[in-house]
């Protein structure tokens, strides 16, 4: 298990950690399986999605600032519920494939780390489960 | 890993693709382990719900359209935010158990293709880790 | 693969089964690798989020609720319509790591069974892939 540190710099971002995943997993000399990316924290999470037009990343907030928003009819007192409210949509990992040393996705995907609760400063756990030979 | 090729007909679809999972395992001689359904696109995603009445498909893309509508005040200027908003709450992969070359599920289960910016012509990829003889 | 019962008592409620994942674990004698917490049902799910306040599990649940309300126009008839779609924007799995026969989780988080649509018997299966040796 490898671990990633990200600084954040607002109360709700996402960043792009699909090269630090791939160095990660370079610097470890995986070779093809599964890569589990986590996230130890209950107010941020990480999801799959599109890593070329930044608007979308824009859009994917706001979406979820409407779904659950900062300011709200909330029981917990820390200010931040939307923040569990939103981890607990977008998850706490994501699974990709391991093929030739490389995370294989799509063309247009990435992964991004959810900031909900930020600026702070963050945790990523990577762990890979190696495919055995002449598995698949 | 295996790809299953999906041509889709709407511009939101549930299609379940159970069978078609199985039948991947089956070819590839899976016998026991994890199997990983995921979805290399940014505009769509993978859930497992019912597969018995088809109305729940209809609640949940209905749903999914309240939560992030097609038409709303996005910046990315594609018209499709809406779709990757959808696809960043359900996710990009699904894992299943497999047993005796089967995946293993619920009663009520099935693995579902969630297209929300079609139609198109889609890819699922099926991975999967074989459970080490003696492991569970 | 390792099943555990679960009696839920309210028709939503979050119910912390942290510790009965890690005993369950313990119990097979897991070491290391990655152990996924599977739900078997199609008005149900699963989450990772913080275990210390339970105002937080009240808030997540109370924002599904404002995202998917009980009463609804829904086409599907036996009135868990929104059961359904809670159930696939939270997940039916998620993926831990485990370190030397423990779940490896953040400091507050907690894997917790989401009930939508209960009272009812409940199950979760839990299995694991070892890190085979010098793999990570």
């Amino acid at each position: 298990m490898r671990e990633i540190n990200i600084s954040t710099r607002q109360r709700t971002e996402l960043i792009d950690i699909t090269s630090r995943v791939m160095s990660v997993l370079k610097e470890a000399g995986a070779k093809s399986g599964l890569c589990i990316v986590y996230v130890p924290h209950t107010t941020a999470g990480v999801i799959i999605n599109e890593n070329a037009d930044p608007t979308v990343c824009q859009d994917i907030l706001a979406g979820l600032e409407r779904i659950a928003p900062l300011r709200g009819d909330y029981r917990h007192r820390e200010g931040n519920a939307d923040a569990h409210i939103k981890s607990s949509l977008v998850g706490s990992s994501v699974t990709v494939m391991v093929e030739d040393g490389r995370v294989r996705m799509g063309t247009w995907q990435g992964i991004f780390f959810c900031e909900f609760d930020g600026p702070r400063s963050r945790r990523v756990w990577v762990n890979w489960i190696p495919q055995p030979a002449g598995a698949a």
